[in-house]
C-alpha cells in the first residue's frame, strides 16, 4: 500500500485550447489515479466540501481509499488558477486560495502507519516533514516538491529531502536546489543529499533518473493534443510510486521501467483538461500506447557495424 | 561516396567555458570529419588561403577527398564569430564576413558527379539548387539549413526541400519552417513536402525521426563537460548521411540507427572547442560511447506486467 500526501484542489486552468472552471485537481488526486492502476493506496489529502463529488467518485471507483481525505464542512478547497502558453512547460500562477490548505496538519490513519511505500507528493514540505514523522514502519519514500518549496522552505526541504528515498524534481528546480546550470551534477549532486536516487522530469522532453553512477535516458512520448499539462508531474509521480509498489522493489532496473510508465501516465494526463485524461485510462490502453512507445524508441544493436570499422581501422 | 557540400569556415566562438579565435569550421568541414568514419567522402566547399593547415592535414588524415575544396589564394575564409551564453542550445551571431563565400558557385568534380549520397550541409538554398544539378545519377539527398535561410530564401529552400530524401533541421527551424508550435504536426508535414524522412534535432534534448507515419524519438546522450556547441548539428548530419552511405540502405531502421550514430557524434563535438571534440574520435571510442550510450537508454520489457493488470481487472 502507497500512503499519498498532497494536495486536492479546485483548479482554473487556461490553456491555448480551451478553458475549464474549478475542476477537481492537486498533486495527491493526479498522484492516486496514476499509482491506484498499479497498487492499492490511499489519499491523504484535505479538501472543502466544494470538492466535486464525481472526482469523489473516480478516486473510489479506482479503489483509492479515502479515510486520509480529510474534507471539511463549511470550508473551501484549496483553489489555483493558471495559465500556460503556447510553451506549455511554463505554468503562469493567476491566483492562489489557501482555504482549507491554510492550517493543515495532516493525520495519517492508524491503519496506515505501517504502509511500506509514502508519496509526499507536491506540498508545504512542513506538511510532508509531519507525515514522514507518523509514519511507523520505515516506509520507501518518494518526494516531489515545486519551485515555490525551493525559494521559501528550503532548510525544512532539505530536511525531507534528506530522509526520502527518491527525489522527483523537474529540470529547473534540480538546477535551482543544487545551484547549477548542469543537469548531469544537479542529478548526482542530489544523491549526495540523501535520496538513492533522483528523477529529473524535463516535460515533453523526457526524463533523466540519476542513481550511484548510473544515468536513464527516456524522451517523452510525442503526443497530440496536448490540452493541459496541469498534473503531468503529479501523475508521473503517482505511477512511478505505484509500479515501485506493484513489484515491491525499488533497484534501478525497477525504477527504470516506473520511469517508462511514469511517462506514459503523464502522456495521458495531458491529453485532457484536469483529471480528464486519466479518466479513461485502463490496463488495456496502456498496454496499447506502451507498445507505441516502445516501437519508437526501438533501433537495432550498432556493435557489429561499429567493430567492422575497428576491423578496417 | 558521399559529396558533403556546405561551408570552410573560420569561426570565433566565445562560450561560458572559454573563447577561441578563428578556428577551423563550418558545415562541410564538420560533417566532413563525422562522415569519414563511416564512408568515404569528399568535401565541396571554398576557402581562403587563411584556413587553417592543421584541418586540412585532418580532413586528410580521415581520407576526406578535397579535389572539391576550392582554396583561394590571395582571398579569406567565410568567418563568423559567435557567442552562447547558458542556454548552449542558443548562438548569438557577432559578427559574419562571407569573404570566399560572397560569390560561390560550386563545381562538382567529374568523378563525383555519380556518387549515390549527397549532403546539402547548411548553405545558401541557391547553392544547394547549382549542386543539386550538377548531380548525374539520382544520389540518395540529405538537406540541412536553418533559420536565416528559412526567412530570406524560403522559395528556393522550398525547391531543395521538395528534391531531397531527407530533411534535417532543428526544432525552432521545423516549427518556423511548417509554421506551427507542435513538432509532431512540423514533422510530418515536412514529409508532405518531399521528402521520405524528416530529423528534427533537439540538441541537448534529443532527436525525432518522421517517416509515413512513424516516429521515432531517441534522448542526447548526457555528457559533461560540454563547452561548444558549434557543429553539433552538421557532424550529427554527417554521421547520419555517412552510415546510410555505409550501409548503403535508407529502410527506416537503417535512419534509426544512424541518428544514434550522429547523436553521438554530437556528443564528441560538443566536448571541445571548434573540430577539437572530433580529432580524438575513433571507432574504439565510438564503441565505448556507444555502449555507455545503450546502456543509458536500456529497461526491461513491461508487457508482462501489464498484461498481469489486464487479467487483474
Amino acid at each position: 500500500m502507497i500512503v499519498i500526501l498532497g494536495s486536492a484542489a479546485l483548479d482554473t486552468l487556461a490553456t491555448p485550447f480551451g478553458r475549464v472552471e474549478r475542476t477537481a485537481g492537486g498533486s495527491a488526486t493526479y498522484a492516486s489515479l496514476a499509482a491506484s492502476l498499479f497498487a492499492s493506496c490511499g489519499i491523504l489529502a484535505v479538501a472543502g466540501e466544494d470538492f466535486p463529488a464525481d472526482a469523489l467518485d473516480l478516486l473510489r471507483a479506482r479503489g483509492v481509499a479515502l479515510e486520509g481525505l480529510d474534507i471539511r464542512r463549511g470550508e473551501k478547497s484549496f483553489h489555483w488558477e493558471g495559465s500556460y502558453g503556447y510553451d506549455l512547460n511554463v505554468a503562469a500562477t493567476l491566483k492562489t486560495e489557501l482555504n482549507v490548505l491554510a492550517n493543515y496538519h495532516p493525520c495519517v490513519p492508524p491503519s496506515w502507519r505501517k504502509a511500506p511505500y509514502l508519496l509526499l507528493g507536491n506540498m508545504h514540505p512542513g506538511i510532508q516533514r509531519e507525515v514522514l514523522s507518523q509514519m511507523e514502519g520505515e516506509p520507501f519514500v518518494f518526494t516531489d516538491t515545486m519551485n515555490y518549496w525551493i525559494e521559501s522552505q528550503k532548510e525544512t526541504l532539505m530536511e525531507v529531502v534528506s530522509r526520502c528515498d527518491v527525489l522527483l524534481v523537474n529540470d529547473g528546480e534540480a538546477r535551482q536546489l543544487i545551484g547549477t546550470a548542469s543537469l548531469l551534477s544537479a542529478g548526482r549532486t542530489i544523491l549526495s543529499l540523501g535520496p538513492q536516487a533522483a528523477v529529473i522530469k524535463k516535460g515533453e522532453h523526457g526524463c533523466l533518473l540519476f542513481s550511484d553512477g548510473d544515468v536513464f535516458s527516456l524522451p517523452a512520448l510525442p503526443v497530440e493534443p496536448v490540452k493541459d499539462p496541469t498534473g503531468a508531474g503529479d501523475s508521473f509521480a503517482g505511477a512511478v510510486a505505484g509500479f515501485t509498489a506493484y513489484q515491491n522493489r525499488a533497484d534501478l532496473d525497477t525504477l527504470r521501467r516506473a520511469l517508462v510508465l511514469g511517462t506514459l501516465m503523464a502522456s495521458f494526463t495531458v491529453s485532457d483538461f484536469g483529471v480528464g485524461g486519466l479518466r479513461p485510462v485502463t490496463p488495456e490502453r496502456l498496454m496499447h500506447r506502451y507498445l507505441d512507445f516502445r516501437r519508437s524508441l526501438a533501433f537495432t544493436e550498432l556493435s557489429e557495424e561499429i567493430r567492422s570499422l575497428q576491423r578496417r581501422g
